[in-house]
């Protein structure tokens, strides 16, 4: 494909399926240029039609494997899946020490199977910008499921949860000294728990400590419905189905609780805000040589705060605040 | 004290050290209201002597306590120390599950000695905003060492070590399958390892896979110096003066190098960066019911798209971007 085919024709191409379009429009909202934006947008609205679901739990958790079976279960009904597997990186460095790709096998190639990795950690920290808006790609592409797949805990999780309809957090029997998942603190933000090596035989203690954490948790935090544990044996195929079908539940109950539309919104309301504090960060990283250089010179001095820096900095780029 | 003490009394009465000042500005700077600002600008002013450590890893790494010990052990050298302890609280209800406040024992109430807990997660995920005002406070009241000490692992860490001069990873044997500062991916922001628990059989491998991992480290991301892995027992106090002179060395380093000015440099640019993305998200609070509500209509129409919203909302708070 000619590098130079115009936004239009390519969103086009996305939205026809066509599979070398769509890796490309995915490297351009990855790379992020000002030259994607007209793409991106275009194609925004044209999504909003897939189910988004984020699968999360640490390493080791057998979690890669697990979305593999759920994805070969998804085929089964003729549903389309996109799957963007975030990969965990150093915050410093950027690379991945353990890089820890997913593992689709047969199912990777499946014509009605997307898979996409991408990097993690953004400049403002947790998923990078292009995340969710391979998420419109996938989606106006006609994928009817996306999942995203997190590695690791921690900010990623907490925005890949914002980012989906549907969250599923995977343990596995005793990987820890506890179960990760609370620990983690990601105990509350599962609308389905998977507990993976079901053939384990700590795999029910598991399952039981779960339940039986989630029972506090439903006192103690408000939660309205109770969150469905399900244990799977991705080896013998096992719980795969269940999995899917509890999925599936998740979103059946969203539109009719009418809660489907409110979780949209919050994303939509959290991308416009992440978007704004982009275009700040980019604006910013313009005055780096000049005037910030000459606030971080004041700084360096204490003969002002970072508070104050921080309103002339916002007033030098046109933003006057008076507090 | 009168709770319309006036700032720059409160001020004074911080820089001398006096106890009840310190804990009442400590929860000014937590509770962020505007009236705390002139104070906060002018402690940080006063602020700038201290040497700064991040104590972080995994809860049931033992760290609450070996930190304890550590505090006991700077006491020695007639130093005083402030301890910033940052609680774990879900994403979602801001309140912890599982509270695992730190446990001090005695050397919380001596008189060299100030501890203060800290809720996570601010409105912008990572250190909620007060932490880094709560060290300028401790520093300007005469700390001559602010350890803050964090539980779990993610974005928190990662603000944690951008915010201290010298950090510290405690990974304690046996606790996962592997080692959890690796998975965690945060073995390449420690200054010093700390191994916990060296009475466990198990504790010399936990060491030796730090140091091997560590040398990878050094070839694959060209760290310049070697990161010293300390193994400590809390209860018969071994390795506490070790890990002390590990760190205190840090920072001996660091002053001889020439990094000690770079990395402070680094912090203040960005608390300035983070100080303007809190004013910009206040801005935005203050239009949540108008502005921003014919937006997210629109958003949910798909007539723009987030990028397009968040370009709109900062023209309307002032802001002109023409990207």
């Amino acid at each position: 494909m000619n590098p130079c085919v115009p936004s239009t024709e390519l969103v086009d191409r996305v939205c026809a399926g066509e599979r070398r379009a769509i890796a490309r429009m995915l490297s351009r909202a990855e790379a992020a240029g000002s030259e994607a934006r007209e793409a991106l947008d275009l194609l925004y609205r044209r999504a909003g039609r897939a189910h988004v679901v984020g699968v999360t739990g640490v390493s080791g958790s057998g979690k890669s494997t697990l979305v593999s079976k759920l994805v070969a279960e998804v085929l089964k009904s003729e549903r389309k899946v996109g799957i963007i597997a975030v990969d965990p990186s150093s915050p410093f460095s950027g690379g991945s020490i353990l890089g820890d790709r997913i593992r689709m096998g047969e199912v990777s190639s499946h014509p009605s199977v997307f898979v996409r990795s991408m990097a993690t950690r953004g400049a403002l920290g947790g998923l990078a910008r292009g995340t969710l808006e391979a998420v419109d790609i996938l989606d106006a592409a006609g994928y009817d499921m996306i999942i995203i797949e997190t590695v690791g805990v921690g900010q990623d999780e907490v925005d890949v949860v914002r980012a989906a309809h549907t969250t599923v957090v995977v343990s596995a029997p005793g990987l820890g000294d506890d179960i990760q998942a609370i620990k983690a603190g990601i105990l509350e933000i599962a609308d389905v728990h998977a507990v993976s090596k079901g053939d384990r035989p700590d795999s029910d203690r598991t399952v039981s400590e779960l339940k039986s954490m989630l029972g506090l948790g439903l006192v103690a935090t408000g939660i309205r419905r109770a969150v469905p544990v399900i244990k799977t044996c991705s080896p013998k195929d096992e719980g795969v189905a269940e999995l899917l079908a509890a999925i599936d539940a998740h979103r059946q109950n969203l539109l009719m609780s009418g809660e489907y539309e409110e979780r949209r919104q919050s994303i939509r309301e959290r991308r416009m805000l992440k978007a704004a504090e982009q275009v700040l960060h980019d604006e910013f990283e313009r005055h780096r040589q000049g005037r910030m250089a000459d606030l971080l010179a004041e700084l360096a001095k204490a003969s002002i705060s970072p508070h104050a820096a921080a309103l002339r900095l916002l007033a030098h780029i046109g933003m006057e605040v008076t507090r």
